[in-house]
């Protein structure tokens, strides 16, 4: 099974860009005219998500290397939604895209290592071994510590997929526990970036990364810099660009010289706030392709300023 | 809308004691002439895991006041997992039980929203606000800061559902992080304590206790001894009794001298491992009611000893 940092750095090279692009349904934020209200209203919810979400992955299939599905937005839906989840997975690889499911997953023992069975590995359903969502990665927290993490880490090394770990998050409230301050001087997100590195080394591919990465910020450069260097081996997933607030300065903070070893994830400022006037699923297409470029223009000139790629 | 801790209290109170009993599909441990293998795999999921949980509810709901619901075990069979998830939480409701989704969930600001709208409150669809799950209450984890948990106490408000933060986790990693000695000499998880009782002052009920809660583990009886002051509104989720070792002395600690500020549960010691030789319903369900009432004898006899209830 092919080392999961090793397929994204490929894709990511493939594409020329490290840029992913969310996909967080909100029907009422959606173009009007795409919604499909012909069935029932979980049949209806499930084919308005897929109609929308397959405009968008028609249209930057060719132009990003990953999709990002925050699970809330799914799961907020009920049962249509969570169809209209495994849906935008099965399309999205259908066009050879990675997946990553931003679950912010975390558990214990065997409920740790059903969710790893749910979202990277498989589930042995009446004694056969099946793939349920089968994502490329998944986020998840570790403030239950290693036996919260290690039934990850092993779906990781069994099937070839990763994850990226909570360190230090994009949001103000990111100080009220990631920034406190440790009696050796340290910050709470240190020791997160210390743990992940850890498990980093035990999960290698040939392009020197690790399956194990980290979720790091674009809106506090100072700790991206510094998480940079204590994470030498982990690829960043990197919320926070566009909407939020980060700028693509700050972002380029979280990329190693070699100009890999992070990627950023923009969902609002692509695929939501479309002029209403826009009426015809072409103009859409256009539209979420422009603003992918400007994005991918947008970090890649920050990238060169920095001397990379 | 009555308030989650009244609401509580009062279940508890009219049942006797305060165990919960947790309900964790796991197939391959159930009765196998339990199973329902008709459907297609994903019927069968389904029908089979509410086969089981409609016999353990049928069991226990006169004698405990809730079931908690571990996310990860129905996520891990996927779409007829889901399914028999929202089956067993309206079967549970039905039965006049009180619904924990121990699903851990955190996100920040919007995402977060869209949980508690999943869990514990409404989600907009197609301009009609429609109930999801509907839980009584769910499991957060607090890493992400204020912003992660206001979307959520938003709900608890206005729904009069609950939360309970992780603070004090059960599992040997636990050290991990929530162990950590501050540069003020306190350890995380009395930052998080902290954290959790300002929120929970500002949403008590007739009774004294908050809607907000806190998951406090049964295996580190000094931690919950010291917890138990900090947080003294707070209703206490008590897991980590049973099968993984926790006693009923460790878990007395957890309530207050009123002897209410505690729910404790117990799943695999109560819900698997029954004995093979037993092929019949009937039986199955006074094996799980002798053991649910040995826990809660159990319980009751070390708080007596304490000097409550």
């Amino acid at each position: 099974m092919d080392n999961f940092a090793d397929r994204l750095i490929k894709a990511t090279e493939e594409k020329g860009n490290p840029c992913v692009v969310g996909l967080d349904p909100r029907i009422d934020q959606m173009p009007q005219f795409i919604l499909d209200r012909t069935g029932s209203m979980q049949e209806s919810v499930r084919s308005s998500i897929n109609a929308y979400h397959r405009l968008i992955i028609d249209g930057i299939s060719d132009m990003v290397s990953c999709v990002k599905l925050q699970s809330s937005f799914y799961e907020q839906y009920g049962l249509g939604g969570i169809q209209a989840f495994y849906d935008t997975i099965e399309y999205s690889k259908k066009l050879g895209m990675l997946t990553i499911v931003d679950g912010k997953r975390n558990d214990i023992s065997f409920s740790a290592a059903a969710y790893a069975n749910a979202y990277l590995g498989r589930t042995i359903i009446f004694d056969k071994e099946e793939p349920i969502v089968n994502a490329d990665c998944l986020t998840v927290s570790a403030y239950l510590g290693h036996d919260g993490i290690e039934p990850f880490f092993d779906a990781c090394k069994a099937y070839g997929k990763g994850i990226f770990i909570l360190v230090k998050t994009s949001n103000a409230g990111s100080l009220d526990f990631q920034d406190l301050t440790l009696n050796n001087g340290s910050k709470l997100y240190n020791k997160s970036a210390e743990f992940v590195n850890e498990y980093a080394e035990k999960l290698l591919g040939e392009r020197g990364y690790s399956s194990i990465g980290a979720v790091v910020g674009a809106t506090f450069p100072e700790a991206a810099r510094d998480l940079r260097k204590s994470m030498p081996k982990s690829i960043f997933l990197v919320p926070g660009y566009g909407t939020q607030g980060g700028k693509a300065a700050s972002v380029a903070e979280c990329f190693n010289k070699d100009g890999l070893g992070a990627v950023v994830t923009a969902t609002r400022s692509i695929t939501y706030g479309l002029d209403p006037s826009i009426k015809n699923e072409a103009s859409i297409k256009d539209e979420i392709r422009s603003r992918t470029e400007n994005m991918i223009k947008d970090i890649s000139q920050a990238m060169k300023e920095r001397g990379m790629g």
